[in-house]
């Protein structure tokens, strides 16, 4: 068979292994495994799985999906305060990322992103032949915005990544930093919203504006529902239309749609348990700075980034997973022994606490 | 924005409009129209929904699904009779489709279809740039294979597209006609058994031996889940972990997976349920075949393809349709004035019938 060259030398997304990979591997029951390593929130959402329960057996799962998911862009119109026809429904973020990259990406032009970032940015715009382009944050994690600016006029450079807030840094992207570079640029600007119900700042309220820029939103962090796949795009109308030519024929499943238009109903509640992570990340945020020789950055998301001083960090992801206690390792410029700890409740959190603090020997 | 020269002539899946949507057309309550143009079954699979119901409310939907979809994977490996490391999950067929052309699909090389088919090979194929050549299907609807052989050897071509019972003329590709294909060309095959359960044959227990052959199947069409989204490939282990490349993590949602499961528990009763139409498909074939003026194709799915020798089928679809009676218009060589009809219940096939008659002035 004749593969695509690329394909050979592809590199692909590194799938994090599953708790049932995790316990057989280091032989602790499943259930007990603590999952810092993947930003999803701590708690399964019960009320909105029994509402789901009830509706269920006359879900008529024989017929595939209203293709335009109107329902749920309703809800989500509510919700966001953008109309309807500004929303595009999609299989988490990352399906949103591929009709953008099949919209936008010709073999051989130019993605940019602001690095370090989210890898999918790159699998995404690989797939499709083009290249990326990594433009290195500042020091403070900061958008490097000159440089973003001068690499968007080049003709080959079709769209930007942006991530805000940033993961794995954890820092936002400021409005008027967007703003300039939307204003600055003419190809295409994603902003990946995943973890902004957790920093309380959006665009979506600019998306009608500005032609270019397009914002991807999802209900795996804070609505709870990484297990289901929903995300969506919000843009112009113009932007929508231009998106849809390539948007599968309802990819979305049934069951996703109807949790999802749940949630919106319950968005109170998971704001509300939203509120409670972001509190709770700022009292894990001050314990892990006074272990010693650890650094920990600010983070507008429910993950934070830590570094090690003087310990390594790939030592110290082994010594915790050990413990049945799996944080995200990291690797690339500006992340050289930093590891990734996605807030969970109290009491988990204060078991990674205790394990650092054995592992470095630091005091509390 | 600059936007790839394709995408701006880009002619996208044409979406059928939803029940919602046809009731607000043609003033009809929503739960009285009959939907014969989705090849979707006629029956929610209630006990499968009540299994579901039972276990949603612990379902971890909060975490992502497993990357590797082992559970399901056992479960099809059972089913089937290949080992579960023949098998990839996906996102319903279309997502397999995608995966397959960002494989082998260059911008300029070409995939061959039988035509006429399911058009998803095509929308598919030029997404990523390449060309699709339709080679046109003998007057009985079966594989031209000398010419799809003389194709093939093409060095531009990547893949061939076959379809098994096909979509929507309801011929079946005989094994021998495959067999010679993978045997004769280089290229990959895929060959899209989404109907495979009505005709009751399959290629996967070829897959191994032939690292050309990738089988499509679905859970939309006999397992009574189009809504949920979920189809899968068969094919030899090194083809699937060079299709796994490209693979989205993780974009099957849990809800899905469970009940794509539990469907296999319930294979039986669906299978039972599969003949059920196939017996109900043949006494629709004959009543429809003693309309006058109508010709009634064999078929081994749950559909029929029909064509009007003396009535306009566009007219025959309007006056369907206002009868709340939805069948699927036809397009493009061979099917000219053609109608396809998917084979529902008996109630309702006798609507059709009775419709059909009035409107064609026949006799039953």
């Amino acid at each position: 068979m004749k593969v695509r060259e690329l394909i050979k030398a592809f590199k692909p997304y590194e799938w994090e292994p599953s708790r049932k990979e995790i316990s057989e591997r280091i032989g602790i029951p499943e259930e007990e495994i603590l999952r810092f390593d993947l930003n999803t929130v701590p708690f399964r959402p019960e009320e909105i799985l029994k509402a789901l329960s009830e509706k269920l057996p006359s879900l008529p799962v024989n017929e595939y999906p209203d293709p335009s998911y109107r329902e749920l862009r309703e809800a989500l119109s509510e919700y966001l305060k953008v109309n309807p026809e500004n929303i595009m429904v999609t299989v988490g973020a990352d399906e949103a990322l591929d009709i953008m990259a099949k919209t936008f990406i010709d073999p051989g032009t130019v993605a940019l992103v602001s690095a370090p970032t989210y890898s999918m940015y790159r699998i995404t715009v690989e797939a499709l032949g083009g290249r990326i382009v990594e433009v290195l944050r500042n020091p403070d994690f900061s958008d490097d915005l000159e440089a973003l600016i001068e690499q968007s006029r080049k003709p080959e450079t079709r769209m930007v990544f942006l991530c805000s807030p940033n993961n794995p840094t954890g820092n936002l992207t400021p409005q008027e930093d967007a703003v300039r570079l939307l204003e600055s640029v003419g190809c295409a600007v994603m902003v990946d919203e995943a973890y902004a119900e957790f920093s309380g700042t959006s665009l979506v309220n600019l998306a009608e504006k500005y032609e270019n820029l397009m914002v991807v939103r999802t209900f795996s962090k804070a609505f709870a529902l990484a297990g289901v796949r929903i995300g969506y795009v919000v843009a112009s109308r113009k932007t929508i239309e231009l998106l849809s030519k390539v948007r599968p024929p309802n990819s979305v499943s049934v069951t996703s749609l109807a949790l999802a238009k749940i949630a919106l109903e319950k968005a109170d509640f998971l704001l509300a348990k939203a509120r409670e992570i972001t509190a709770e990340r700022e009292r894990l945020s001050k314990a892990l700075s006074r272990i010693e020789g650890l650094t920990v950055y600010p983070s507008h998301a429910n993950f934070l980034l830590v570094k090690f001083e003087k310990a390594d960090a790939l030592k110290v992801y082994m010594e915790l997973l050990s413990r049945g206690l799996v944080v995200r390792r990291l690797s690339g410029p500006m992340l050289e022994n930093c590891l990734r700890i996605t807030v969970l409740d109290k009491a988990s959190n204060d078991k990674l606490l205790g394990a650092l603090k054995e592992i470095l020997g630091g005091k509390g």
